[in-house]
């Protein structure tokens, strides 16, 4: 192995979730491609996104226009926000296509461990957005982790001082084809308190 | 999701071993990295391997010289060639630091089902080679599949008819730190069979 191939395998073994074999399996493929074609895909498509791509003011979504498409459509309900963690879930939720309110990207959660305080993430912009913009509904959608919870614990006595808000996170239970025997502890609990009539 | 960035989400996706997912994620991170350095980086390493790396026309291995460093290195025994399906092998086999031969990589096996023929992979260079370049010994380090099989012996049989050629394949058995209990059959008896004393 010489210079530029380990440097590219190096740079794709940085890349989440692809290790060490990954890494040499997809730079053999892109040097071994005829033509190279497959590189000079990934490298227009690359520029592409290095040169159209900004992070959206209000929201923290990732668009080609500033405000997000998102958030500059007028049919989406603009009194409701959804604060989800990273653009991820916002793309999650989009899949879903149900949802039709805005969003609000924290960009992280609080973690003691990993040291992001209320500083490190849109907490501020967040309680701004709901102050100013006539919002009546924000709906929790973190994850039901420890940290996704304190995240959510926070914001919520940070709005609540804030009149006419009312805050909301999504429910908890057993996720629709999940299998009770695969299920943890946690969430069989949850699902039994929180159970409903038929 | 827009344009350029489903582009490259797709891209991605084209990629060996990586799924949507894995895509999503990955098109996330170069976006929402610092400076788009990331973007820059991966960017700069596929433009140095477009420009300087070629097949080597001896070995078929991948490199910035021609003939490769491997097949120009005189410290190498030249008169042993070790045949491989792909560069991956190679690398695999370079890693071990043991092997001091040089390299034959055919491009892929014979496969009936793929439509893989002798043609279409490097058996008559390879014949070529041990014709003319006084080669003493050919190691088959080609899959234990059928596959891998059929294809070692294919080219055992094109090269029988040379003189002075010792054919030799890797050792079948145990992989080092391999437990029996999760060991197939077929390496069991391979490996009761081929046992030897202690």
């Amino acid at each position: 192995m010489n210079d530029p191939i380990q440097q590219l395998i190096k740079t794709l073994n940085h890349l989440p979730g692809i290790g060490a074999r990954s890494a040499r399996r997809i730079a053999l493929h892109l040097i071994t491609s005829k033509n190279k074609a497959t590189i000079n895909q990934l490298t227009n498509a690359l520029d592409n996104v290095e040169k159209n791509i900004t992070i959206c003011n209000v929201c923290g979504n990732v668009d080609t226009i500033n405000p997000c498409k998102i958030c500059q459509n007028e049919k989406r309900d603009s009194n409701v926000i959804c604060i989800i963690s990273d653009v991820m879930d916002l793309w999650a939720i989009e899949r879903s296509s149900n949802y039709k309110g805005k969003y609000h990207i924290l960009g992280g959660i609080l973690s003691a461990i990993d040291g992001i305080g209320p500083e490190d993430i849109s907490i501020n912009s967040l309680v701004r957005r709901v102050k100013h913009d006539n919002i009546s509904e924000v709906i929790m959608a973190l994850s039901a982790t420890v940290d996704g919870q304190s995240t959510a614990h926070y914001i919520n006595d940070k709005l609540a001082e804030l009149p006419d808000v009312k805050i909301t996170r999504l429910a908890h239970g057993m996720p629709i084809g999940g299998e009770l025997d695969y299920m943890d502890d946690g969430t069989i609990i949850t699902a039994f308190k929180a159970r409903s009539d038929i």
